[in-house]
């Protein structure tokens, strides 16, 4: 290197190295080698990360023990930083310019900016960092880049769910479900090797209207022996208030939109408790 | 905050905001209110983590003058470390259990993974993050986290070309081309608002063999009065050399299968200069 480093060099990597992977555990040692210093030294290194990013609410720095040990970042949210995103949400959302001939709302500005994205999927994976969970899933294609930005932050891959069975993927497990909204009979299909026996699974999905879809890949995932541990939506809509499968996660609550007024009403979800 | 911030605090907390949101400009006003200080003092914290950054080859750290200045965060990765990227990439692929019936490859667990697509992402994005780009574009299905991916390391929105019209985007645009490979018909749609007059897009897609999606979203484009100013793909195949487009970017070449030998073929692709 030539030049000595530096305390604030060895913050300025740390912080780096943490941030740009999100729930991957970096040892001690890797730190000590690129830094050439001693363990006790990152030790107050680390310390110093992990009070000043608890002090600015801009996530949090663990530390794992023991001979595996080491350090990571926790892209966790506070509550208040969620709720300022949401309503956020809510208020683009709302831009009338959106809605679009037959009651559906232009969406691909804020599905697919990477930026609105990464603020989603931290919400959305929110509830979901402390378990353990082997894989985000999702059914094509609206859904797919918030699944893979809420992948990225919870550090596990994703499984995408296709509509017909693809050539390209080998053996597929192939299943008919309902629309619970349309009644219509559709079909998904699935790499069979794309997830092993006894995973769990987060179901991710950009809207939820009767939740026939998060019931099919439920049933899809008991018949690879995998199972559905979360489903978290950033929209579904206020009906039918009874949806085909119990518990979900949703940011936001869609009831419709007044086309004559041309107001669409969307909200806050707020939590029913049992 | 109770406690006084140090200058390591600052560090920390510039980094972590700067690497979380790849070329996004933020102000001196910025760091100076949320972190009670002198702009005279961030300047001298800048310089640390620019001088760091470039030593330890983290990307780049750059500063804008002016009235609309700031500091931002340039993803950029050395040539070696593309290479190594590129190596690894490459050694993966090798794997013969990828080998599926009909001379197909399995890599769902390559493209559908966060940690694997940040890096391709940067490699992909390399040679365009000095452009003007208002866009990245792909179509759907397998090269959408690739996208989003990119889109994320240029900061800039994604735009998906659908195989077919979708009620839910409004009014779209619908264009026939012919896949080079197979000289099939096929179609691909676009929802007519999703791209603004004169916009410059990059074209990112997983796999290109004869060039005709490249070529369609190219004609696709100019319909639009937009224009492709970059092709990049992860993998080209070797055969056809004389591909429908003139000018892409692809980090490997794949020579085809030996499904005797269960021998992959693919390299690091070296550009041909004209």
């Amino acid at each position: 290197m030539g030049k000595k480093i530096s305390k604030t060099d060895r913050i300025a990597v740390i912080t780096k190295t943490l941030v740009e992977n999100p729930k991957s555990i970096f040892t001690l040692n890797h730190f000590a080698e690129k830094l050439d210093c001693a363990k006790s030294t990152l030790s107050e290194d680390m310390d110093v990360i992990e009070d000043v990013f608890r002090r600015f609410h801009l996530g949090e720095i663990h530390s794992v023990p023991g001979a595996a040990g080491g350090i990571y970042y926790n892209p966790k949210l506070t509550d208040s930083q969620i709720e300022a995103i949401c309503e956020e949400l809510c208020q683009r959302i709302k831009d009338k310019s959106r809605i679009i001939p037959g009651g559906y709302l232009y969406m691909n500005d804020i599905f697919y900016d990477p930026n609105v994205l990464q603020k989603i999927a931290k919400s959305l994976a929110a509830p979901y960092l402390g378990q353990k969970i082997d894989y985000v899933v999702t059914i094509e294609t609206k859904g797919i880049p918030l699944a893979i930005m809420t992948a990225q932050v919870l550090n596990i891959p994703m499984i995408v769910v296709r509509k017909s069975a693809r050539l390209t993927e080998g053996t597929t497990i192939q299943m008919n479900y309902v629309a619970g909204s349309s009644r219509r009979i559709n079909t998904m299909a699935i790499a069979k090797r794309s997830i092993p026996k006894g995973a769990k699974v987060l179901f991710v999905d950009d809207f939820m209207k009767a939740g026939g879809t998060a019931k099919g890949i439920t049933d899809l995932m008991k018949e690879l022996e995998a199972e559905v541990v979360g489903i978290a939506v950033v929209m579904a809509t206020k009906k039918p208030s009874e949806k085909l499968i119990q518990d979900y996660y949703a940011l936001l609550e869609f009831d419709g939109i007044d086309e004559r007024e041309e107001n669409i009403r969307i909200y806050r979800r707020v939590k029913q408790e049992e």
